[in-house]
This record gives C-alpha cells, structure tokens and sequence, in this order.
C-alpha cells in the first residue's frame, strides 16, 4: 500500500498503528502541512479535502478519512482483529474512538487554528486556548467512561487493542505537542502509555517519523 | 428501543433515520439543549459526555455516538442494509459521512458556539460565521466529491441509501437552521431533496419532532 501522511498528523498516526498491527506494508509519502502542501492542485487531485491520509491500496482511487480506513483495513485484513467480535463491545470500543476522531481532534486540525487567528485575529496563545479546551474536554469525557464502564480492561475495551486505543494515543500523543496537561487523567495515560510501550505503536509515533523535530 | 435525543441534534436525526428506514420501533425522549439539560446529574450518568443521541437496547448500557451506533444496527439489525456490500464501496460511504461527522459537524455543536462567545466575547453573529464556514468547508468537499467520483448515483454511493445520505441530509437541514446558502452545492441538494422526499427522512425531519418551533 501506498499512505501520504505527515508526522504531526493524528489521524495518519492511527491509520499507520492498525498497519503496523496487521503487518501490512506500507510507503509513506510525508506531505508538508505547514508549507501548505495539502492545499496544492497536485494533493487536491489526490484529496480534494486537502488532508491526510490518503492511502491506496491497489488500482482504486484513494481511501479517505481515517476511522473509514480502519474499518477498510479490519474487513479487508481482519487476521489481526482491530475490533471485538460482539457487537456491543465493537459499538462501545467505536464510540470511544469518535469522542476523539468526531468530537476533539477535528477542533484542533490546522484549518481551524488558522481560521480563529486569521478571522477573529486572535494571537496565537489565544487561539491555543481553544485547542487546549478541545483536549480537555475530550480528555475529561474519556477518563469519565473509561474509569467507570465495565467494558475497560488493559486497553480501552478489554484485553485487546482497538480503534479506541490507536484513536486515544494519537489524542494523548497531541497532548505534548500542544502542552496540555495529562495529570488528571490517570486511566488514559495508562493505558496510552502501555500501548506506546508497544513496538507496533512506538514505530508509528509521530517523533518518529521524517520532517518531525529532533 | 428508547433513544435520548434532541429536534434539532443532527446526530440524533441520522439514528432516527436509520431506525426508521430498518423498521426499528424506537421510543424518543426528547433533551431540553437550549435549557442545559444534557448537563444535568440525571442525563450525565446516562451518557458522562453530556451529548445525544444516547440509545438503549435491551439491558446494556447506552450505546452513544452517532457513526457507532449506525454501525451497531448495521450489525444488528442487517435486513435494510444501510451500507453496501463490497469493501472499497462501504469505505466510500463511510468516509463521506466522516466528512459530515467528523470534520463538519463537532465544529458547529452547542459547546464549541458558547465557548467562542463566552471564552473570546465574541457577538452571536460573529461567533455564526465560524458555523458557516465550517459549513461551507464540509459543502464543498461533498460537492466535489461527490459530483467527481465514480461512486455516485442517485445517492451518495450508488442507488441505494447508506450512511453517507442520512450524514448528508443531517447537515443539509442544518444549512436551513442556521441559514446557509446551498445553491453553490447542486450535487448535495440533489441527493439531499431526493431522501428528505422520502417517508422515513421525512418523519426523522427535526422540524417534525417535539420541541421544534412551528
């Protein structure tokens, strides 16, 4: 298969997790968000929503957005299952996934950020002040469910891992680019800490991977 | 089943399609958002992120989140399926409804517009042009994707009604609430109209549920 990602981004962080997991190869190509790559007409051929991932998989137009890339790799690679087999464990481990993938991170994506600089002409560090309300909001929700719901186990649904845990470690990841602090949520750092602890997530980590900082 | 929700939650209108469109009896107790009652100690122990739809189903706990609980009838319930069968083709569907879910819908909820008005005192109508730019945004990407790509018929994917159409038709009528023009859009208003003129979109209409102004 062939991925244009980019180091930062969380939503190609949890699509190159489930990659790793299943085994499956994968050439990345890094597109640069910063510079604005994403918006050229060559990436927009490719995407026309201008973001990542896109990732082909055979002669076929490009997959989009991540969580329905998961959902394309547990179908079409289901060896290593991504999702429980009872269909209450799938709805809460997919629900957990979209408190981060639908209700925070989609608030702190660069078209947003720059949108409340450049539209409301709010400083940067203003600015930031949302996307570290979008952090903790979706942090306090997940501490919530994931302290109290019997469903919890050594990751966010039992014993194995699921589209939650790779959608939580690419929020708990965001959490240290952005300076949010993870002190009060003791149960999602622990388990994003013992997935990270994993090769399959720790080769996916964004500090890993070209164009990020040393 | 008995579902928590909302006239005007746009989350809450896709599930209601969807059980409607399976012939899934469903009882709906409507949330007061305007009066705060998704924060209320009673409705936060039902569902701790606040947020409708939340859908009982027998004994379990709520099943929450709108693409999870889709997902779960799909799963449950297959009989009218609401995702085609072939994987790239579920794939298609399921990452234009993210289009609507993920990266469209969450920027325009309750929380984020009384944040940017309590958090920057930014005026109503200030505080509404980052709602229609986020709508905007989402309207052009399903334009272009869905006036370009091979996938669309009469409905989003195909000629039959998948997830896509109940995310689609839940934004379309969210343009009319907060008063989005359409007409740059002729692709998402075909298929939009083309549901909305059919029995279960239309008795899921937010305009039609209790609560909803005249």
């Amino acid at each position: 298969m062939k991925m244009y990602g980019n180091w930062r981004s969380a939503a190609a962080f949890r699509v190159r997790i489930a990659l790793n997991l299943k085994g499956i190869p994968c050439e990345e190509t890094f597109i640069d968000l910063d510079a604005g790559d994403q918006h050229a007409p060559e990436f927009r051929r490719i995407n026309p929503q201008g973001a990542v991932p896109a990732l082909f998989d055979g002669d076929g137009p490009p997959l989009t957005q991540s969580l329905a890339i998961l959902d394309y790799l547990e179908e079409t690679h289901p060896d290593v299952p991504l999702l429980p087999a009872e269909p209450r464990a799938r709805a809460r481990a997919r629900s957990l996934a979209q408190v981060v993938a639908c209700d925070t991170h989609p608030l702190y994506v660069p078209r947003v950020r720059t949108y409340l600089m450049d539209a409301y002409g709010l400083p940067k560090e203003r600015m930031l002040d949302f996307v570290r309300h979008a952090f903790e909001t979706g942090l306090k929700v997940l501490e919530t469910r994931l302290s109290t719901e019997d469903g919890t186990g050594r990751y966010c649904q039992g014993d194995r891992v699921s589209h939650a845990d790779l959608c939580l470690v690419s929020l708990y990841v965001g959490t240290g680019i952005f300076g949010v602090d993870t002190q009060a949520y003791p149960t999602v750092r622990r388990i994003a800490e013992t997935c990270l602890a994993e090769d399959a997530f720790a080769r996916a980590h964004p500090l890993r991977q070209p164009g990020a900082p040393a």
